[in-house]
This record gives C-alpha cells, structure tokens and sequence, in this order.
C-alpha cells in the first residue's frame, strides 16, 4: 500500500506499558510519546509556527467544529489543506468535531448534562438538560453554533468528509461524549452508538481515500475514539471493539474527574493492539497524568489548558505553578523558571511577564504561552527520553516529589 | 566630551530640504530618514523584538507617562532601562509624556478641548473645557491617571528625571500642547510655558547627565519640542527659540488637521539649526506626510496607527488601503499585498488573515501589525535610498500616483 503513514515502536520499557516510537506521516515523522499542540482555529493561540517549531513543537492538533464554522472545510481545503494554510509545514491531527457539538454552549463544570436524553435518558439526570443546545439520534447529531446560533448537522460522513477536506494527518472518528453526569444506562446507548458510528466513519473513510489516492492526494488516517465513561467493563469493552477495525490508530475520549485518567488509560490501552498509537484527547493540566499516561501506554496528547492558563498569568514552573501578576513579581528581574531554556526565560524576566499581563499587552499574551507551552511539550520530551535510556521510573520520581501543584496559586495582589 | 551621541548628515538632495544622515546612540546607530517603531508601554504591540528588527525598524518609541503609571520609572531603571527591560538591544526614543498628559481621557476628536483654560482661557473656548483631567499652571502640569484616577503631577524637571530613569537614548522635553480648538491668545500663552520648561528641561538634563557620567552610565540626548499651533509666526518663533538652546535634537509636536503637517515642518525646519535631527512626533498615517516631511527636513517620524489600523483590518498595500475583514477576501489566496516581502506576505494569505481576525485569534493581529508597520518602515527605507541615490522627486511622484489613500474603505460585510 502506498498509505505513506506508519508506526514504528522503538522501545518498550519493562514493567510498564511505555513505549517510545515513531509516527510517520506524509506531513513528517513524529517521535512519541508526544505533546500535539492546540490549534484550534488553524491556529496556536498567540504563538507563530516558528516559535511552535522553536519550543520543539511536533504536531498541532485543530477542530473540525472549529474549522466547519469559520472558515469553512471547504476554504481549508481550497488553501491546500490545514497545514499549508496556516504555514505550519509537519504533521497535523483534527478533533472530530464531536466533543465540541455536545459540549460547546454547555457547562460541564457546573454539573449541567449537555445531550438531549429524552425518551432514552435516565429520569434521574433528565433535570440536568436544560438549556441544550445539542440533539442526538442514531444518525447523528443536531446542534447550533455558538457563534450564530444557526442550525446544523453532523453525522459520521460528514465528519469524515470534512476532515478529508481539512487534510489533517491524523482524523478522529466522530463519536458520542457522555456528560459525567449520565447515568449507566445512558453511556451504555451512547456507547453503542459510538461503535455504530466508528463503523460507519471507517467506510466513509475507505470511500474518500479511495477518491483521494486516485487524485494523487496523501493518505490522512483515521484513530476511532474509545468512551464508555468512569466504567471499567464498558470501557475494555469498548477498546476490544474498535481495537478489532481496520484503522490507524486511537483516540482515548471523556470527561474526566481529577485522577480517573491513570486507570481509564490503563483499562483501555490493556486491551488495544500493540502496535498502533494512542491519543489521548484533552488531558486536562494534571501534570502526572502525563507520566501515568506515559506509563499506561499513551504515545500522543492534547490538552489547550496550558495555553490558557498562560494568557491568565497562570505559569509553569518545575516547582510547580505561580500567579505572574502577583504584586511580588513586579521587580523580579528573574526569568520565569530559571531552569528553563524557552526562548521567553532565556530572554525577558518576571518582572517584564507580569509588566505586560498586568497592562493588557498581547505580547504578555505570547510570551507566556510560549513558555507554558514548552514546559509541556518539553516535558513529555524529557519523558520520552526517560523511556528510550530506561530512566522513566527514576524520573517520574524525583520530577512529581519536587512538583508542587498546589504551589502559590493565590491570586493577583 | 564622551556623550557617544552625533548627528551625521551623509547626503542632502539639491532644491529640496531633505538630507539622510546617520543618528549614532549608544545603543547603536539610525540611519535617517526612519521610521520609529511605536512602543508605547515598553512593547511594540503584538510583536517580538525579533520580528521587529525582521522588518529592519531601528528605534522604538515608548511614552514617559505610560510607563511612569505602569511599571513605573523605577522599575524600567532597575531592570537596567528601557532596551534590556524588552529585550531591544537597539536604540530607543521616549516621548515626555506631555503630550499623553493633555490627551489621555480627552476626546480631541470630538472637538472638546483638553486644557483648563481657567482664566487665561479664551472665553470662546471655555465652554469645551469639560470633564477636564488635566490641569497646567506655569509650575507644571496636574493631572489624573487614566487607569485609576489618582492624582498626579508632572513637571519638567520631573519628565526629565522619569526619562533618565527609564534611559532611552531620546528623550522630548516636556511641553504643553494646545488643543485645535484654542484660540490665539491660549496658545500663546501655551507656547511662553513651552518656552520655559524647555530651559528648565535643559537645566535638569544637564544635572542627570552629570550625574550619570560620574556613575560611569551612557549619554541620553534632549530633543525640545517646537509648537505653536497652525500659526506660521508663532512656529518660526518657537523654532528660532527652541534652535539656540544647547540641546540635540528636535521634535516637532501639536495636533494636525489632515494636509496641515506639510507647512508646519517646512516652517519650523527653515529655522532650525541644520546640524540636529528633528522628529515629527505622531505624525498620522497620511502616506504623503512621510514624503513631504522628509522633502521639508524631517529625519524621523513616529506614529501608531499603523499598527492600530491593522488591528481593526485596515491593511496598506502599494495601491492603497483594503479591509481584510470584507467576506470577498474569505477565498482569496494571495498574499496581502503581492510586492511585499514582509514575513506575513512571505507566509500567509489574505484568506488566512480574513479568518483569523474574523475568528479574533490573537495571531491575525500579530500578522496583520507585521504588515503594516513593514509598510511604513519599509516605505520610509526606500524614501531614505531615494534621497541618498537623487530619485526622490520621481519615487515620490509615482508613488503617490499610484497610491490611493480611498481605495476599498468599504466596511466588513
């Protein structure tokens, strides 16, 4: 086959399920595991794709709700695809767009279930559906924007056809997301319909490659999407039946509490097959789970939290988080993390961060980004090393002892 | 004597005032005629200090009263001044914060007067004067900041200590600024004070030099600011006034009508002394400005709405200005503007800058910024060649010809 996409496992590290590899893709080779960086928009918030590539960037990870609102899958693709438009010239993966059809305009975090679970929802949580905005059946799913409210539609196929469109390396399938508020036997419905839809986006995926190879276009590969909630059963189970297609790769979905990544990851990656990769979709900002995914077998992240919690002064630092425009900084003329090397530490101080966030000024914006975005990115570096010269466990040790993440999170002074 | 700060003047051209020259600081040499690179708060807005010198700027221009406000002068001075505090290892201007004094919280625009005229006020003016924030006596000048209404005082002398902390390598004395709407007798009145604080602009900066000198630091140079409103009689005064003191360079400061720029700078620079730089400060955007002033003696120019504008969309090209927000731009592939060789037009679309501003990613004002600030700086390099290589009159003419300052003003659609 001349699917020019492979991946290779380079080394494994006993006792655990850690492996570092290569994914090849026609955009360029990525080593894993990896730290995907946020492009929503087809574009990394504040930062240019130099100073993405600078911070040892990989890959970037965008939205296909994002992209089908503004500007369109089709204009992307008339640009020549996603990496092309936004000048990042390596490889390129693309949410399905079915995390953001059922969560946008919903509050998770205040506890309100965001699916319509009518008929079929548990009475118990039905009070929680309020305000919906999204609307699901066994087709597929019918929402609004959030930026103009109008009506729309995705299904399976049209999520495949529009990821074909935006020409991301890596696609994933489009699945069902349960609130962790749904009820056992609501994950269960929705489980089987995400494996419904997998199916589904695995034919519509050979039809738009078969259209594709015959206009010459590289292969973009498509990773289906393990849910099945806080359950350990629904989970393997889920893992064995999408571990049985005939795909490239897994994506790793949910919505987490604090500390339930760890064994989600574990039960999943126990079942998938060995030797293809493994994403897991937005991690949240808990450092270790970076580790414990690392150890439990994850070779690819996301997560725009870091990017975030930069433009709000929130920084990363290897003793844990600090408030930059905290008063104290104002004439700290220290770098951010004096142990860091990101282009930010090496050049501007504390004092100049918090100078800038404390004025509004976007370049306080990047700056932080970029140095939040490095910890990250260089982090899971530094762990994929770990794996290669079997340090990993030592590592793991001595970085989460000396990282306090409850270090002087107060707020601005 | 060791200032380290000369005035070169390398070519005039023959039936003009114009003339390039070489402006040697201590943190390096300006080859004039230049645009400064607006940096209000210690930042060029949206860029790094690296893209800016991509764009070949040579000096940056920060203001006293911003930075007196946030972080404060003797923070700038601690973090070793303005250049380091950013990372701009290059030569830098301040403005004296007079003109920000008299401005900030006022709406000019509006046709309101900014000024307490009190009694020396002209009575047909004085109905204007409301919501002052700003109140000036022969003293100096009270006021209240326009972030959290304190009250506040400035003086010449105290400019003068404000910008030997923050230690740019330029620095405007501190004037009062009279609004449009003044009469005759005001700025009269206005221009006595300018007059004055200019000499004790001189008195203080002579002592912060000598103390400076003992302290082993650089030289900082004093440029007095020549006003006088639209009046002819008044500007040659304050010209001939202002040239006879013992200073190192000129501004040129008031608030303009559009066409009103070009005789104001051949009025005042037929009076100065011919061997000192002179900087018209704020100069608007009016792309025949940057010719005309250099045609009457101008060597550099300051002005933000360049960069302003392309925040709100408003892209310079050599045909004229285009709103890149309008939806025909939505597909449009091209760069910006095709005979640019700025980063963005090296890298990205119209389509692309059209969906980032439209979606208000933070990138689509750092790319747009890089744009337009390239525009003029670029525009001012080739005029600075024009002059050194005798082309001036004819790049000029078709430039200006071929310039359109009405093109596409039509709103996003």
């Amino acid at each position: 086959m001349n699917k020019d996409y492979t991946f290779t496992i380079t080394n494994t590290l006993p006792g655990t399920m850690a492996r570092a590899g290569v994914l090849h893709t026609p955009h360029g080779d990525i080593q894993t595991p990896v730290f995907t960086v946020g492009g929503t928009q087809a574009t990394v918030k504040s930062l240019t794709p130099e100073m993405v590539k600078d911070m040892n960037g990989q890959a970037i990870l965008a939205n296909t709700y994002h992209l089908m609102l503004r500007p369109g899958a089709d204009v992307v693709e008339k640009a020549g695809g996603l990496a092309k438009f936004m000048n990042w010239n390596g490889p390129t993966f693309t949410d399905s767009g079915g995390f953001q059809v059922f969560s946008l305009g919903m509050a998770y975090k205040k506890g309100i279930d965001a699916t319509s679970h009518s008929a079929k929802g548990d009475a118990k949580h039905a009070k929680h559906s309020a305000g919906q905005l999204a609307k699901v059946d066994d087709e597929g799913v019918s929402f609004r924007s959030h930026i103009d409210g109008s009506p729309l539609r995705m299904t399976p196929e049209s999520s495949m056809q529009l990821q074909w469109q935006i020409g991301a390396d890596v696609h994933m399938a489009f699945d069902e997301l349960t609130s962790p508020l749904a009820g056992p036997e609501y994950v269960r419905t929705a489980l089987d319909r995400t494996h419904a839809w997998a199916e589904r986006c695995v034919s519509e995926h050979a039809k738009q490659w078969e259209a594709h190879q015959k206009a010459g276009k590289p292969y973009q590969s498509l990773w289906p999407v393990i849910q099945g909630g806080r359950d350990e059963a629904l989970r393997r189970e889920s893992a064995k039946f999408l571990g049985a297609l005939d795909v490239d790769g897994f994506g790793i979905g949910g919505v987490f509490e604090p500390g339930e990544i760890p064994d989600v990851v574990r039960w999943v990656c126990e079942e998938l097959p060995d030797d293809k990769p493994r994403h897991l979709l937005g991690m949240g900002s808990a450092v270790s789970d970076l580790f414990l995914g690392v150890e439990y077998g994850i070779d690819t992240f996301d997560c725009i939290a870091f990017t975030r919690q930069a433009r709000n002064g929130s920084i990363y630092t290897a003793a844990g988080k600090l408030n930059i425009k905290n008063a104290k900084f104002k004439t700290d003329f220290s770098p951010l993390d004096a142990a860091c090397s990101c282009y930010t530490c090496t050049n501007y101080s504390r004092a100049y961060i918090h100078h800038l966030l404390r004025a509004e000024e976007i370049l306080g914006l990047t700056l932080a980004s970029i140095h939040n975005e490095y910890f990250v990115v260089n982090l899971v570096d530094q762990i994929r090393e770990s794996v290669i010269d079997g340090s990993f466990m030592d590592f793991k040790k001595q970085y989460l002892a000396e990282f306090d993440p409850n270090l002087n999170t107060e707020k601005q002074a």
